[in-house]
């Protein structure tokens, strides 16, 4: 009876819920981009005062600031929370991010990116609607939902919300291990909501999930730009340098060809090869999310399992090379080729950077250049994998299973939220990774959407999520 | 007595003459950029008007349109002009451009490019300011100082001015043919200020020319740009194709890997060799005009002839990959990359462009990607070699020797013109290049400069050559 009185009170707040969700993406709050850092700020003052408006207590914590392109930039805050602090009732702490990844038009958006536009199939489409403001949103929605029901909010909700994560997190595991036995003390488990399901259709929960190291490197040599007529074939072309050695890093079909990078990936057994066989996944949910099919793999198999427990080298692109349109003559004085690997159990971060530094280094001295190599590793957040035997795993289960009706797939995920493995260490508490959005949302890429139907299902997921865990007796 | 009169005019008039090229660079005609086409008219206005007012006979010729960037554009016109027509005087049809490449402050520039500056040294800085609006208002400014002086101007101008040298020269080849026993008729001999000094000291009279021929190569497969944690390892991507081709066309040392490309140079016979022996040319000049001991080759006799009489391959940039600041983790969905290759004696572009085709193509089929490619060749331009014996050099010689006090070397240059090879071949006359800047102007890099010096120099000389020309028996 509860929760059908909050399922019919969520439907009946829908535009409500919306036009605050469109509010926030609203705001580009992207943290990779140092003339956007001010809407990082405003985006945690609107949680804050959300959640505030709700009744709970918020702070924002001042992480200190950190050097980019040069200048000395105020880290966005840390902005921590408490609702409830009833000692009969267990206590969750839940991870959510309001910082998102770049964006705009030129890129090839359909729409205004930091507009929320919900098209003819319901699909809302904006910048960080479904990563990862939709599910912030959705929290602040499932607090309201139990208000304005009159309903008791069945648990603690402790709250830790970051602005960095797109851009690398930075002293948001200081801050985690500095609060691990203060303020998150009391908490009995972590619940993030922070990935997607698999596909389009079934929901899942996330028990593992890739790390991600990002590497740069900057060739340069002559003092500017040169023309290609006056120098060209008497000089070392800074990109000719790059390219050959971003060329040494990974091959078409997805081998990564820096030595011992392999030699660190967990040996898959025949057990759990054999999970791979029951996973509802088709190989066209894959062309439809990348909308072409150009897999590697023929097979669902093999696929999952290079998006999940191998590792994968992406070149993302070159900064100072000629990137505009037309056909420009110049010798790029200065070029930095930026890639990432995606690292799975059992690689050692560290270990990582060194093997790829050492290529690196050694690839580019291998080509008797005058021109100059540096390498950077710009940051590394490491891989997590849980159970899904865990009575935490049992309370999203069921909550799932009643908002959607079916069980949930266990799944892992290719991409990285470093900040799983730091909860799970610092606290030694089991994380729960609880997807609202699906396969083919688009985090990342241009025309992020989130559907609707996900969105609203979502609240309702997190109303029975809270309402499950109150009634587990662990 | 005549010369005289000239330089001390010249001389006082430098602010008015310096003023006048700091109107034309303050308009950033950038051929290569759909959104400043208009910006090109305006120049062309600029160029008639300013002929106009010292009483020459200027008109527009309209060209039609093109495609950029899927729409359909107008070219600029192509300026002709005639400036008295006495049959008893020689006849020289001048060329200058009016476009120039792109620039932005954001490309490194320390000044805003769009507005001449003079430091400290004398130096004039500006987009366009020694290619080509430096020698145009040379021009402009030789005309009037004969006629402030009191003085018959020795020769008959015939114009040619262009406003898409730097994007191929859409149109121009056409009309200059179609004109060539019209508007062009009278020619004796044909005058191009678009090529540099050597190094920076000795005046240099240039008679050979590479060509230029302007690929691109296009990878796409997904759907749009996807987020390399959820894709990466399942799917082709878009740059590691890319990279893969490009590091298949040049080595860092310089040497083009196509096959058959180096089969069709002319081979270096022993008397040619030797002429390089006498260059007034050091190692240092080279360094300085990089900014950077960047040298392929430790002799000037090599890195002369590299940059002169063999071809060479430079990767230009990729359009469509990430090329901002900070570290986004996309797999791009569609990216272009760019390159181009300087071309000497005796390279047919057409079978340059069929050797590149074949072994882009051959490549990316090697790597069994599901992307797809599309080769481009976005434009081409023949290289060109005449003869330093040639009476018209020799008038430029006498010149050069009057104004600077020595004898010019005899060049060639590694960078295009194709309009000369086309002049010579329509107009079966003469073509002498004439250079106004140095060899360290920087010509398409940021920072573009010309000495005042030079451009005060260049005046003279102008009015120095049509001076010699009117007294030449030939």
């Amino acid at each position: 009876m509860t929760l059908e009185t909050l399922y019919s009170l969520i439907d009946k707040k829908k535009d409500e819920f919306i036009a605050r969700l469109a509010k926030a993406v609203a705001i580009p709050s992207v943290s990779a981009d140092v003339n956007l850092r001010p809407k990082v700020y405003e985006m945690a003052d609107f949680v804050v005062d959300e959640f505030t408006k709700l009744g709970a207590k918020m702070e924002k914590r001042d992480i200190g600031s950190h050097e980019m392109e040069g200048q000395e930039v105020p880290l966005p805050p840390i902005v921590l929370g408490q609702y409830g602090s009833d000692p009969s009732k267990k206590t969750v702490l839940i991870y959510n991010h309001f910082d998102v990844q770049p964006a705009s038009v030129s890129d090839g958006w359909s729409t205004d990116p930091f507009k929320l536009e919900v098209d003819s199939k319901d699909r809302m489409i904006a910048r960080g609607v479904t990563d990862d403001k939709g599910p912030l949103i959705g929290w602040i929605s499932a607090v309201q939902a139990y208000q304005e029901c009159g309903l008791d909010f069945p648990v603690n909700l402790l709250m830790c919300f970051e602005g960095m994560e797109e851009y690398g997190s930075e002293g948001l595991d200081d801050l985690i291990r500095a609060e691990a036995q203060k303020y998150f003390a009391k908490a009995d488990c972590v619940c993030i909501s922070d990935t997607y399901w698999l596909g389009t259709k079934k929901p899942v929960l996330t028990y593992g999930l890739r790390g991600v190291s990002y590497f740069s490197m900057t060739v340069q040599g002559p003092g500017a730009d040169l023309h290609s007529g006056v120098f060209g074939g008497t000089v070392h072309e800074p990109m000719t340098d790059l390219i050959a050695v971003m060329s040494s890093l990974v091959k078409p079909n997805g081998e990564i060809l820096i030595p011992g990078i392999m030699d660190q990936v967990a040996k898959l057994t025949s057990e759990e090869d054999s999970l791979y066989d029951t996973i509802d996944y088709e190989m066209s949910d894959l062309e439809n999310a990348a909308g072409a099919d150009v897999s590697i793999y023929p097979d669902t198999k093999r696929t999952l399992q290079h998006r999940w427990r191998y590792p994968t080298l992406s070149l993302h692109g070159i900064e100072g090379a000629f990137s505009g349109s037309g056909a420009k003559t110049v010798i790029p004085a200065k070029v930095n080729g930026k890639f990432s690997i995606r690292t799975v159990p059992d690689m050692e971060p560290e270990t990582v950077r060194e093997l790829v530094q050492n290529h690196v280094e050694k690839v580019f001295s291998s080509l008797g250049s005058k021109n100059k190599l540096t390498f950077h590793a710009l940051h590394a957040g490491a891989w997590w994998s849980s159970s899904p035997k865990h009575w935490h795993y049992d309370v999203g289960s069921r909550a799932t299973e009643r908002v959607f009706g079916v069980k949930p797939d266990f799944v892992r995920e290719g991409g990285s939220i470093p900040v799983t493995v730091t909860f799970e260490h610092a606290l030694n508490r089991n994380v729960l990774l609880l997807p609202m959005g699906r396969g083919d949302d688009g985090a990342h890429s241009i025309n992020e959407k989130l559907d609707l139907d996900n969105f609203m299902k979502g609240i309702k997921l997190f109303c029975t999520y809270v309402h499950e865990l109150s009634l587990e007796k662990q």
